[in-house]
Order: structure tokens, then C-alpha cells, then sequence
């Protein structure tokens, strides 16, 4: 970190179905669609393990979001203004993105998971296990997305963040 | 994003009682403690609506993490060396870390929280709401950590990955 930036290198590309963010699942939680994250060969050591979890956190970059970020937006799920840091809008201060998927299969420097709602393309940043002492609390309220929840398997994309 | 490099510029500091990363719970499930998120005053209209979700997810930098991630890596929970993706070690290709604090209060730029697990002064990259229907599986399976479930809470960090 320097001069209060931080600069990341991405370790590989998350490989899916998708080629454009528009018309695209929303979170995986609405769709069993297969990926490949695809990690740079030298990274491929540090895989090991990581088939014994049933579930990865990816995190990546928001790479088709532009810069200019309004802290209010309207959800893909919502029909009124909600505050940015409220919602998962890829477009945000920062354009760092994060979706959890289901671990398939874990080759060489290869993780096969469904459950990908990124672009085709999208830019990896960092992979860690799920771990449910750690991120999966007993009881989670969902603020105003409980009254969307039924909406979310249905629901795409459009280009209002594009 | 310029030459396969990203950038980003913290938007706040994740405040906590722990003044060295040593010594440190291990994550948020180890400890009760109360921690402040401070965003940048511009970013206080992001948090609007935030109060209605009951956790959200901290990304940050690791700022105290070296560069020179080894990618095998032995994890303060365990006695054997796991693969660094497997584990959620601090120091990593990108030290970027992820966090699932309960919220218990949002005024102005602030975020009270609890089950904070980072060094005091840690920069903030972005806040997310944890919504249950993306982020929470119906089943998570722990691989190797599953064995050492029962000792998170005991455990405390050293200076391994200094």
C-alpha cells in the first residue's frame, strides 16, 4: 500500500457462461451455472486442500464497471433508492466483487464451481475457503431484500450499472 | 484497472481493540468484540439502509501482511501445512481479507459492530450486506478446518505470518 492506494495483481480469470453482465443472473443463489476459475500455473500449489470444502469465496474485480459511483442506486431488486453499501450493485467506490460458489472439482491450477454470476472474463483477485465457524452466522436478516428474496431466481441483469 | 493491475483507495478504517495482528482471535466467530467501521464522511449516504440487515461483510487490507505470500502455508489452526488458497491466511498474493461482523448500530459514516477480528487501524475497501440467499449455503462443509472447529475460539494468532 502506498499513498493510502492498494494495488492488487489478479491471480487468474473466472471463466462463465456469460459474455455480457447484461441479462445475467443476479447472485448465484439464481443459477446453477458452471464456471472454471482458471488461477496463473505458479499459483496452482496453492489449491491444495481446497476440494475438501464444499464452498470458495471468489473475490474479483468488477472489470466492465465505469469509475463514477453514485451512493445511492437502484437494485436490480428493488423498485426504490437504496444506500450502496446496502446493496451488492457492482458498480461501488471500489469495484471489488464477491460471490460464493460450490466447489466441483479442484485440478492442477483449475477450481470447477457452479453457482458463477460473473462476466465471462472477470479478473481474480484472491480464492478462500468458506468456512462456517467464520462466515455463516445462526440467524441472518435480510434487510430490504427479504422482500425480494422469492424475486431473486428470476431476475437479470439490465444495464443500469453499466 | 491498467496493465493487469488493480487499484484501489480505501474508503474508511476498521477500528477494533487490538492493537498488534499478534495475539489477535483468529475470526470474528472467536470473539464478541466490539469494532467501529468509519467510512470517509462522503461515503455516509452508501450506508443508508444498512440498519435493516443484521451482518454485512468487511473487505479490507491486510496493511501488516508482507508481500511474499508463500502459497503452502501451516494455519494457526492446524499442525500440517494446507494450501494457502484453503486457508484464510493474511498473507496472501493479494492481501486482501474478508470479514462477516454482526451490525449493531449505522449513524452518519459510522458502523458499530461486533465479532470484530482485524488490527486496529485495518484500511477499509468495501462493505456489503451478507444476504442469506446468496452468501449462506444450505450446507457448508469445512474440509480440514472442520477438525479444529472447537478450538477457533481458543486460538489466538502469533507472529507466523509477520
Amino acid at each position: 500500500m502506498t499513498n493510502d492506494h492498494v494495488t492488487y495483481e489478479p491471480i487468474g480469470t473466472i471463466h462463465s457462461p456469460f459474455e455480457s453482465a447484461v441479462d445475467m443472473p443476479i447472485q448465484p443463489a439464481g443459477t446453477d451455472a458452471r464456471g472454471t476459475v482458471e488461477l496463473r500455473d505458479a499459483y496452482a500449489e496453492g489449491l491444495a486442500d481446497l476440494d475438501e470444502f464444499s464452498h470458495c469465496i471468489l473475490l474479483y474485480h468488477f472489470h466492465e464497471s465505469p469509475d463514477d459511483a453514485a451512493l445511492s442506486v437502484e437494485p436490480f431488486l428493488d423498485d426504490r433508492p437504496r444506500g450502496l453499501f446496502a446493496t451488492r450493485a457492482p458498480t461501488r467506490p471500489n469495484n471489488v466483487g464477491l460471490s460464493v460458489v460450490a466447489i466441483q472439482a479442484v485440478a492442477d491450477a483449475t477450481i470447477d464451481v457452479t453457482g458463477v454470476d460473473v462476466v465471462d472474463g472477470t479478473p481474480l483477485l484472491d480464492v478462500k475457503p468458506l468456512v462456517g465457524a467464520f462466515d455463516v452466522p445462526e440467524s441472518v436478516s435480510d434487510g430490504w431484500i427479504a422482500d425480494s428474496d422469492d424475486a431473486v431466481a428470476d431476475r437479470r441483469a439490465d444495464d443500469r450499472f453499466r
